[in-house]
């Protein structure tokens, strides 16, 4: 038996976790300590330099990975090589009974958000913090830097197709991420199976220089046999050997009821416009054509102009665009109903149990976000709408019914976006859209 | 039964996958050309900006992944949506009958260096396309960061800790490659359990701060906690109120004997000094500083003349230090012994399957790099010493026996980086440290 993860002898998550978190356990257990009741928080000090908002994604693949978050057998023979027999017992008891608020998918952060709230004993909350913080600050990355695209893109169409630039397993929660982030469809087909996200694809330049004999390439011959198999919808690779004659030999083999073109390589705004007129001119109007290679939101955007109808995005998209991580911590702020805070210099937090309501103006442009102590009354506003952004996610251990499906979270953001004043969309670099107030 | 990652009904790899691999397949063999024999590369056109050299890693991880590519009930579920019969029956028998030659893990690379060869039918080679960039791409991408570091460390302890910035099972493979390129041990549990990386780790901030009560912050009685579960080998973090204070508490804890402290904020550098200094004084002198917070290459360097002992290192080694991929691409080079390539702009790629050997002077310094077709003679030099670079790696879709381990990965790369001209060891931006020729 190998030990790798396709043929791992457990479904456990458990492991997915810095090892000091069990060491604390241990210490605390023996000193008493671990059975205190805590308040953790998850929250971002910071956007990505410039960025105006984060996007908040991965909470219901968090809720998964806590379901199976056990330390079983296996689990327990790596801990007992550094832990001792009473850390051992109570691991192997391990199950969340505590209570998490937090952010829905979808929802819009800004620094100082109080995105998430894991409240129960020292030790049942410290344990997730690894787990907590990789699966959101990954899929929150993602999806920040999906939303600009789909911003940029103005409405046409994008295609999620990075994930031979991704890990293996990365890659699936991206293409989940863009979708919730806007995208219409991966290429990923894990993530259309796991998660239900559209998916897309048709062909590679490699099916094309497959088609090359002794007399050299027939481009021809791969256009027919894509099409006889996938029909005319379907869209061929133009730019193998000679965009304009891969043009004009897709029209001849498909005819003009071709689906789309698809453009990998080149100066894409010139080609689009050119191959536009020549679909136009061999009758093909509505031949779609799709762009890829390198595209990112500013490369997104430069092409508003252009006859683009669908833009492909790889790289950018699941390296977050420059933001491969949100940078969000997970801080313990209140101990037995005591606010606790870090005090060394540039890292502080803020002690205390919060949540947060967003206000906006009658109209729907929202003002400001608002985050006070969990126990204080929710803050109201005489002339503006105060929208609560925490909901239960879990109570005593247990994942709370009916929370939003990826489909909500993808109409939740589109709906924010529409919210944030208009310099909050902007791509260039500036403050976040929305200023955060404390109260006390 | 919900449909996630850790209760899936299966442990195939098959569906990380991008749809167009298998839609260009049902085509292929529609056609007939599905059969053709096929040589596929992958290698990389140019190094990230400004690195010198690239380190090959995530090769043990994708022969456990070619293993488990089989197409069951619940991938041939997904695929059935938009293939066709004929193609499903193709894909349930599936399974890769090829060979494999490649560079071993550990090995450096240059632009064009033929990394990795497949060979076989065409369907049974591209459909792998997706899955061998993914894990490719981003094992080296990490793994080429955590070399610079380990440079930049000069000798000194690395500690990899960035689990919770990265995708939960992203942070497992990077803490392998951080391992591979030299690292001393990881926080990933689940990697020293998969991957035997030796893993490390005592407390975090939230331990001390839990040591609050009524009357404020009780330091000493977190220190007490820890030194009394874990020993006094253990480190203690100093930094949560005032270092200062924190370090004097730390000796009057646990006593001279104490193994490290553990410093997360400030100036690193100041505090280093200072913290060395006061140990000393009071008598700890054999008490190691660890170091970390947003440390990457340069400030690793820059620390190197202060008293560092141990640097742990997070977010910019699993985000690859600014290059979180290695831009691989997996391209068809041969059909039926006739050498193809794409000829649309900037993205030329060379035909004909390929081999390598690297050229060293007899101190051992690397000179160059010769790529070669496959069938010629291997190139050699009357002053230079050639090293093949390529090892067959499976045989007839089986793995072949004996290969190199992660162990034995991490002493090809630390003898590598050894034979590259000194230039080639510079932080600083550059060309490629060794020329790559390729001969006809």
């Amino acid at each position: 038996m190998t030990n790798s993860q396709w043929s791992r002898p457990t479904t456990s998550t458990a492991l997915l976790t810095d090892q000091y978190e069990v060491t604390m356990i241990a210490a605390a257990l023996a000193d008493g300590s671990a059975h205190r009741h805590c308040t953790f928080e998850a929250f971002a000090r910071r956007l990505p330099d410039g960025r105006r908002y984060g996007v908040v994604a991965g909470v219901d693949r968090l809720l998964d990975a806590l379901e199976h978050f056990r330390f079983g057998e296996p689990e327990l023979a790596l801990v007992s090589r550094f832990l001792d027999d009473d850390t051992l017992a109570w691991l192997r008891d391990y199950r969340f009974s505590g209570d998490i608020d937090g952010y829905r998918e979808g929802e819009l952060y800004f620094p100082g958000s109080p995105l998430l709230s894991v409240r129960g004993t020292f030790a049942e909350c410290v344990v997730l913090e690894t787990l907590v913080l990789s699966i959101l600050n990954h899929d929150s990355a993602i999806a920040s830097a999906a939303a600009r695209m789909v911003s940029a893109a103005d409405g046409r169409t994008l295609i999620e197709m990075g994930s031979r630039r991704a890990h293996e397993e990365s890659a699936v929660a991206c293409a989940r991420a863009a979708y919730l982030a806007g995208f219409t469809a991966t290429s990923n087909m894990e993530a259309a199976r796991r998660h239900g996200v559209p998916s897309a694809g048709t062909s590679a330049h490699s099916y094309t220089l497959l088609h090359t004999d002794a007399e050299g390439p027939d481009e021809a011959a791969a256009f027919r046999g894509q099409v006889e198999r996938l029909g005319v919808g379907t869209t061929l690779l133009v730019d193998t050997y000679d965009i304009t004659e891969g043009v004009k030999t897709a029209v001849a083999v498909a005819g003009p009821e071709l689906g789309g073109v698809r453009i990998d390589s080149g100066d894409l705004g010139v080609w689009a416009r050119q191959v536009r007129k020549q679909l136009d001119d061999l009758g093909a109007t509505k031949t779609r054509i799709v762009v890829s290679g390198d595209l990112d939101e500013y490369s997104i955007a430069a092409l508003r102009a252009e006859p683009v109808d669908t833009y492909g995005v790889g790289t950018a998209l699941v390296t977050g665009s420059g933001s491969p991580t949100a940078g969000m911590v997970y801080k313990l702020v209140e101990v037995d109903g005591i606010p606790v805070e870090k005090r060394s210099s540039q890292k502080v937090s803020r002690g205390g149990a919060k949540s947060a309501v967003r206000f906006a103006r009658p109209t729907g442009t929202v003002v400001e976000e608002v985050v006070y102590p969990l126990d204080a009354p929710v803050p109201n506003d005489v002339e503006l709408v105060g929208r609560p952004l925490t909901i239960p996610l879990v109570r005593g251990g247990d994942r709370v019914p009916g929370l939003p499906t990826l489909g909500d979270a993808r109409e939740l953001l589109a709906a924010n976006l529409v919210s944030l004043p208009w310099e909050g969309l902007k791509l260039s670099h500036g403050e976040p859209a929305v200023p955060t107030r404390f109260v006390g």
